[in-house]
C-alpha cells in the first residue's frame, strides 16, 4: 500500500479503486473522512457495549442500547462486506489481523441469536480502537507519533535487558517474601509472593497484600527504595533516545564545499566557518 | 494589554486608567502591591471556604467564618466594581473567564439570603486561585515559568499521541480485565474496569478494586510492567523538551548585519544565510 | 570556619584549638574519626530510642535499652560540654540550629528524672542524623555530592513554579470532588478533598478515600492521566539540570592563542583545529 | 576464565577440558546450546517449585509435581557433579556463591527423605535464574546490557548520596509522624512509622497504615509533594548517564598516528596531545 504503487494502480479508475481508497487509504479528502466516521463509529459501539454491562444503565436504557448494537452491527457488516469486494487481496486481508478483528466486531451479535450470552464476546469491538492509529497517519501527528515509535523502538533492546532483571529479582523477592511472611499474613504461595512483589515494584500499592511482620516490613522498605532507583532506568533509556532522535533531526547533512565543515543548521545556506555558499 | 498599547494609553492620564494599571497590570509598584494583597485575600478567602467545610472548625468558629465570608464579599464585590469601572471594555470583561470567576466568588454569599444552600457555590472562589499565575508574571519567573510553559507546550503533541495510545490500552485491558474477573470480584462493568486499569497504569492503586483470580493476577501484573516502562515515556517527552530549551539558550546572541537573521551558533563567525561576517 | 581562617588559627596550637579542629572540622585524620564515631553513635541511639517505642522490644529488653539510653546521653552530654569549650563562639553555637538539636539531643533524659513522659522529646535525636552530611564532605563524596546539591539548586526556581502550579490544581480538583463525592462517600470536607487530589496526584494512593460514584470516578480517571504527565516535569527539569553539570563540568576553559577555538577537552594540550600549543 | 588463559589450556584437547568449554563457556555452538537448555530447565524447575506451594494446584497435581521435582533434583545433581569434574580448581568453585547455589539446588529434596520439611529450601533454586544474565553474554544483548551496566554503575555514587538523604529524610518524617499520629492511629512504633514513611515516599501507598489526624494529614501531604519531587533525583542521575554513554559513543575512532592517542572528537583535525595532523 506504499504511494508508488497506489499511483500506478491509480491508473485502473474502476469503482472498486475507488472504493479501496476511500476505505484503506487516508491521503485523500474522501478517505479522510471514512475514517473520521468509521473512528466515531467505533468509538460509539465501544461506548455502547461498555454501558450496557453498568446494571442502572442496562435496566433504564436496555432497549435503546439494543437497537443501538443492531445499528452499529448491521454498519459494520456492510463495511466489512465493502472492504473484502474492494481489497485487491481478500482471502489475505479477511485472515489479517484487522481482518479477524472487523469479523469479530459483528459477528456475535448474529450468534446471539442462537448461541444466548455470545454477545458478550461484542467487547472484542474494543480492539477495534487500535485503528484509532490510523488518524495519527494524518498529516501533522505523522513526525510527532513516527519520532516516537522510533524511540520506543530503539529503546527496546536496553528495556528487555531490564524487563529480565526485573523478572528474575521479582521472582526471588517473592520467593523470599513467601518465606518470610508465609501463608498466614496472606502470602499463601510463591506466586502470589511474585504478584505482590509486582505491585510493590511498580509502586501501584494496592495493599490487598501487605507485610505484617516486622522482618517482612523491612525487606519491603528495602525493595520499595531499590524498586525507586529501579524506576528510574527505563525513564532513562527512552529519554536518551527522545532526546538523540531530537537532536539528529535537526542537523544538515550538507558539508561546506570549501573547508568541509559539516554538522550545520537544516536552513543554513552559508558555511558558518568560512562563509563559503553551501 | 500588550506594552505598545499601553503607552500609548499612557497620554491619557485620569484616574481611571490610573486604577486600570494598578488593577489590570503588575509593572508598576502599586499594581505589584495591589497583585499580592489580592492574592493573599484570595488565598486566605478559600481557606475559610475550606474550613467552613469541616464539621468540628464550623461548630467552634461557626461565626467567625460566617464574619470572615461576608467580609471577602464585600470586599471582592468593591474590586468588582472597581474592575467594571476602570476597564476599557467593561462588557467583554464580564464575559470572559476570569469576569464570571469573579462575579461568582461573591454572588452566592449574596444569593444564600434568599436561597438556602446556595453557599455551597462559594468553592468557586478556589478558581480565583488561578490568578497565581499572574504573580508568575512578576519579574524573576518570567524566564524560568516562560521556559517551562513553552517545553509543555512543545510536548503537547507527542503528549497527545501518546495519551490516544494510553487509553486505547486502558479500555481493551478493562475490557479483558471484566471478561477475565468478572462482577462477583467487583468488575460490575466495562466503564468500573476501565477505571481499575486506569487507576493501575498510573501506579495510583488505590487498593478499592483488585483482580481476586490467578488469571487476573497475571494479566494484572503484565499491565503493570508493561505501565513501569510506559511511565518512562511522557517523562523522556518533556525531559528532551527542556533539555532542548537549555540548549537553545545558548545561542548566539549575534544577528547579521546584512539580512539581520538572529539564531546563529555560538561559535558562527559567518551569517548562515547571507554569508556575511557577523 | 573557611580554610582561609583555619590556616591563620593554626599557629595557635592551643589544646582547645586543637580540640576545635577534631570535634568541628572533618580534614585531619583525627576529625574524621571523630566524625565517623560519633555517626555511628548518633545511629546507634537513634535505633536505641526508635526500638524503644516497640511494645515487644520495650517489655524484654527494657531495662537493657535504659542502660543503652543513660550511656548515650553521658556521651552526647560530654561532646556538648567539649564544644562548648573548644568553639571560638561558644554563644553562637549554642543558639545555632546544630547547637539546639545537640542539647535536645540529651537534655530530655535528665528532665524525665523530674517530669514523667519527658523522654519521648528524645527523638529529637533523630534530627542529629543531619550530621550525616558532614560525611559528604569527606573526599570522595565531595564532588558528586556538590554536583548533586547544585543541579537540585538549580532546578528550585522552576521547581518552585511547577509546586505552585500543582497546589493550585489539588485545590481546585479537591473542591470539585467534594461537591461531586459528597460527606457520605468520605469526603467529609474540602481540605480531606484536597488531602485525596495530593494522595492521588502524587500516585501514592492510599485507598482510604476513593471515589465512589461514576462521575467521581471519571473526574478521578481525568486526574490521574494528568498527573501521569505532570509527574514528568520535575524530572525533566532535574534531569536537564544534571545533565547541563554533567556537560559543563567537562569542557576546558582554555582558548586557542592562534585561532582562539574554546570548548576544548580538559586533556587537551593543542588545538584541535589549528595544531597550536594550547 | 579470561580468553588469554582459554587459547593457552585450548591446547590440552583433553574431554575434561572439552566439558568445561561446553558447561562454563557460552562462545561455542555447544555452550549456547548447553546454556539455553540449562536456563530452560532452571525457569521449569522454578515453577514447578513455586505452583507446589500454590494448595489448589497441590492438591490436584502433587504427584506429578513430585516426579518433575525428582527428574529436576537428578538432573541439577548429574550437572553438579559435571561441573566439579571438569572445572580446573574444584574447591574453588564448590565455595563461590554459584557452586553453594547450585548445590542448594538440589540437595534439599535428598535432606526431605529424613528431614521433613527441608523441601521448602527449595525455594532457593530461585536464585539459580541470576545466571540468566548469562545468557545476557550472548552476541546481541552484549553491547545494550554493557551499556545500562555501565550507566547504572557511573550514576552509584550519586545515587547512594541521594539514598542517605532519602533514609535520614524518612527517619526523621518516621518521627515526627508516630509523635503526631501515635499508637491510637497505628503508627505504634517508630520503627513502624518510618515504614509508613517509606510506602510513602516511594509512593507505593498500600493503605494499611494512613495518617487519620488532620495535623497528620497535612505532614503527609507535603512529604508526598516532597517525594515528587525527590523521585526525579535518580531518574535525573541515571538519564543523564545514558545521555552520556550514548554521546560518548560517538566519539571519532581515529587514532594519532604520533602518539596513538585515541577518542578524539569527530571534528579533531589534529592530535589534542601531541599536535600532528590526524
Amino acid at each position: 500500500m506504499n504511494s508508488e504503487q497506489s499511483e500506478h494502480n491509480g491508473e485502473r479508475h474502476g469503482w472498486r479503486e475507488t472504493l479501496r481508497v476511500i476505505i484503506f487509504e487516508a491521503d485523500t479528502p474522501l478517505g479522510k473522512t471514512f475514517d473520521l466516521i468509521l473512528m466515531l463509529a467505533i468509538i460509539a459501539s465501544v461506548f455502547a457495549v461498555a454501558f450496557e454491562t453498568v446494571e442502572s444503565v442496562a435496566a433504564d436504557y436496555g432497549r435503546e442500547l439494543r437497537i443501538v448494537e443492531w445499528v452499529f452491527t448491521i454498519l459494520f457488516t456492510i463495511e466489512y462486506v465493502l472492504r473484502l469486494i474492494s481489497v485487491r487481496k481478500p482471502g489475505e486481508y479477511a485472515r489479517s489481523f484487522f481482518g479477524v478483528v472487523d469479523l469479530l466486531s459483528f459477528l456475535p451479535t448474529y450468534l446471539a441469536a442462537f448461541i444466548p450470552g455470545a454477545q458478550t464476546l461484542l467487547v472484542v469491538r474494543a480492539l477495534r480502537l487500535i485503528r484509532v492509529f490510523r488518524i495519527l497517519k494524518l498529516a501533522r501527528f505523522v513526525s510527532e507519533g513516527g519520532q516516537l515509535l522510533l524511540a520506543v523502538k530503539n529503546s527496546l533492546p536496553k528495556v528487555s535487558v531490564f524487563l529480565v532483571a526485573v523478572l528474575t529479582t521479582v521472582i526471588i523477592v517473592g520467593t523470599i517474601m513467601y518465606l518470610v511472611e508465609g501463608p498466614e499474613n496472606g502470602f499463601t504461595s510463591i506466586p502470589q509472593s511474585v504478584y505482590w512483589a509486582i505491585v510493590t515494584m511498580s509502586t501501584v500499592g494496592y495493599g490487598d497484600l501487605a507485610p505484617a511482620t516486622p522482618l517482612g516490613k523491612t525487606l519491603a522498605s528495602i525493595v520499595m527504595i531499590i524498586g525507586y532507583g529501579v524506576l528510574a532506568v527505563p525513564t532513562g533509556i527512552v529519554t536518551a533516545e527522545i532526546g538523540r532522535a531530537d537532536r539528529t533531526k535537526k542537523i544538515s547533512t550538507k558539508a561546506c564545499a570549501d573547508c568541509s565543515l559539516g554538522g550545520h543548521d537544516p536552513d543554513a545556506e552559508f558555511c558558518k566557518r568560512c562563509g563559503a555558499r553551501l
